[in-house]
């Protein structure tokens, strides 16, 4: 290769500025859920980009956007950029669509370049990526042939069931499943995202390789009391199931930061919560994140065996597993960011995202810039154009590296 | 005195069990909320038992009923005994309604052996004890001169406003302070009641004397954070409002119990309250009571200086004063238990009661009768016939002491 495909910067943040016109709000949010009018008008209006660039563009049965620009190597499987643009409601700009916007970007130099790589490389604009759908991450998982079958029969975050929305979008919810796509099928998949946390911001580093997703295992903890007359009852004579729950709470922090991962208490019930009645069962749900499933056991055995002490019920609710990155994806994401002087830092993803679905076919890992304040899911999210320059212009180098090493 | 008149047993339990008819659901609970039909139906067969038993019955401007039984000196201010037949939603049967129909026997014993005490006799069926109207103890508010006259137009348990209610049970609500009675009209008041706790059951007193109804304060507790992601946000970045309000909550406990009072953290609320979002604000209500306003003062102290220590604001909701009873009376309760062989223990009222509101104008004291595993304002309700029967001899004995001792 002689001729060093550029990004074209001014042209890529005019793709995210026109882009965030698409079920803009009034108060600088996004409103672009899945399968919603605006989420498709976004999609359709990215497509048109995607066929500028040079790309051929197919919609796959669960309703994500799979450009192809071929490769000199037809039969070598794709390099896949990608992520999503539905948001969350009243969401921000940049999580998902920076993603998608950079992958375009990248493929976008190729073409003015007038380069091919060896492998063809495919942008993807994976469906219904937020959790407005019963679990999220629908396009991701139903290509990589990890969505259960239930999900069409479940609820979205309006009510509506699944159906409903796949049929208001056009698509056939008995062809969902015909996303599914073969192991193999893709060389490696790259995304690049938004922190959604502050790590990056307040130490300063431009760029987090990321070396895996947490796995996320959540607890529903009961404390069963008796409720009584907060007047009538003497101390010696209640059974306040708010007073154990109150032990359990710190100790949950306490197990998280013993095992270098986190834990948190985010949702807590009372009965009857009337501030005249001493509280007769205070349901919470506690969880835990983190890379490493061996820490995940020892720290869920600790939460269990200090639940039953206090004299709890433990109930697992769920156990997503962690998803590791694939090595070779990291070590070129870290020589690209080492290439272009990017200050960075190894780290882990505390949250899902559909590189997590497609590691079931593919070796993938991702890249994140930083999160002003680390908010996301808001209209206050905001990462800063030099930021998300630097992002593809890394995707962009990781690819060119990819292309030469990976096969 | 040569006669000495004797409670009818069979016939008081009859009226409770009449009584207990007006409103009953299938589950065994009554529905006889204030002002509601079944309310104004069992209080006008009330009227019509208390006019068989000699009393001459009025309604006060309020919706109380008074039943007159004529002394000896009629300049004498009148010797009451009362409380109230309505009930709270899906209530018991003994709550209020032992302590009217215990007067009323009481009555019906002197009436039968043809006594006249020195003193007048009132039985006072107050209207609207239960907090199903804006505070509660409306009757005996009104007649005390304490009702604060906003409560007009404050709404009930069902939304309706005040004045609807009382319209509705053919009352004027421009009236309704015309029940007012002066300071010194009435020459005592006591009050039988169940004790709605656990203490005389289960050490096996047969009788609680009443030395004060317990003040009550509450505080509303506010812990401000900052709600995150509960992935993305390490342990050492967090502001969790949660953990300080988890240890706010087991120092309610401590200094209660440090203080010898009640102290109960009844009602949290977590914002967002989401199982993956770091709690961003906890808001929780602590009440206090106890008999010694001295006290509640130091523990109140304590609470707010803890709230401060943990960040959280600390905000008085309400100050009810405690309520201590007249020693004469108590002494007459105890006297009489002593004469009836009845093991009786003094203690305080956890909750309030009519006799609260009454202590503004007249000496009163209340005992109390066991409640069968402390529990009211529901079916299970339920106070053994010979504690009802022994309530209400002790009831009588003492009225016939006060008639001796008084003025």
């Amino acid at each position: 290769m002689n001729i060093t495909p550029t990004l074209d910067r001014q042209q890529f943040l005019e793709t995210l500025d026109t882009l965030a016109q698409f079920g803009a709000t009034s108060n600088q949010g996004i409103n672009r859920t899945a399968f919603s009018p605006t989420d498709l008008q976004a999609r359709a209006w990215l497509v048109e980009q995607m066929e500028q660039a040079g790309l051929h563009v197919r919609t796959d049965p669960a309703g994500s956007t799979i450009g192809l620009y071929p490769g000199e190597q037809a039969n070598l499987p794709p390099l896949a950029l990608g992520s999503h643009t539905d948001t969350v409601p009243n969401g921000g700009r940049f999580d998902g669509a920076l993603g998608v916007l950079a992958g375009l970007a990248c493929v976008r130099a190729l073409h003015r370049a007038g380069l091919r790589l060896q492998h063809p490389v495919e942008v993807i604009n994976f469906a219904a990526e937020e959790a407005t759908t019963p679990g999220g991450e629908f396009g991701s998982r139903a290509m990589a042939g990890v969505l259960p079958p239930e999900t069409l029969h479940q609820l979205a975050w309006d009510g509506r069931p699944m159906t409903a929305h796949l049929e208001a979008a056009g698509l056939n919810p008995a062809e969902v499943f015909a996303a599914r796509r073969a192991h193999g099928s893709l060389a490696a998949y790259l995304e690049l995202h938004i922190e959604q946390g502050g790590v990056l911001e307040s130490e300063g580093a431009r760029i987090g390789v990321v070396e895996g997703i947490v796995g996320l295992r959540s607890y529903a903890v009961t404390f069963q009391g008796y409720a009584n007359h907060a007047g009538t009852t003497p101390m010696d004579r209640r059974q306040d199931a708010l007073l154990p729950a109150a032990a359990y709470i710190p100790a949950v922090n306490r197990i998280a930061v013993a095992h270098g991962i986190v834990g948190t208490v985010g949702e807590l019930h009372l009965q009857p919560n009337a501030s005249n009645v001493i509280p007769g069962r205070v349901n919470l749900v506690a969880e835990i994140r983190g890379l490493d499933e061996a820490v995940l056991d020892r720290a869920e055995a600790e939460l269990a065996h200090t639940a039953h002490e206090l004299g709890a019920s433990f109930e697992v609710l769920s156990r997503e597993p962690s998803v590791k990155s694939d090595e070779r994806l990291t070590a070129a994401l870290a020589e690209a960011c080492r290439d272009l002087k990017l200050p960075y830092r190894r780290m882990s993803s505390g949250a899902g995202h559909d590189a997590a679905s497609i590691a079931h076919i593919a070796p993938q890992a991702m890249l994140f810039v930083p999160s002003r304040n680390g908010v996301s899911h808001s209209p206050d999210e905001y990462t800063a154009p030099d930021s998300c320059v630097a992002g593809a212009e890394v995707l962009l180098a990781a690819l060119l590296r990819l292309d030469n090493t990976l096969d």
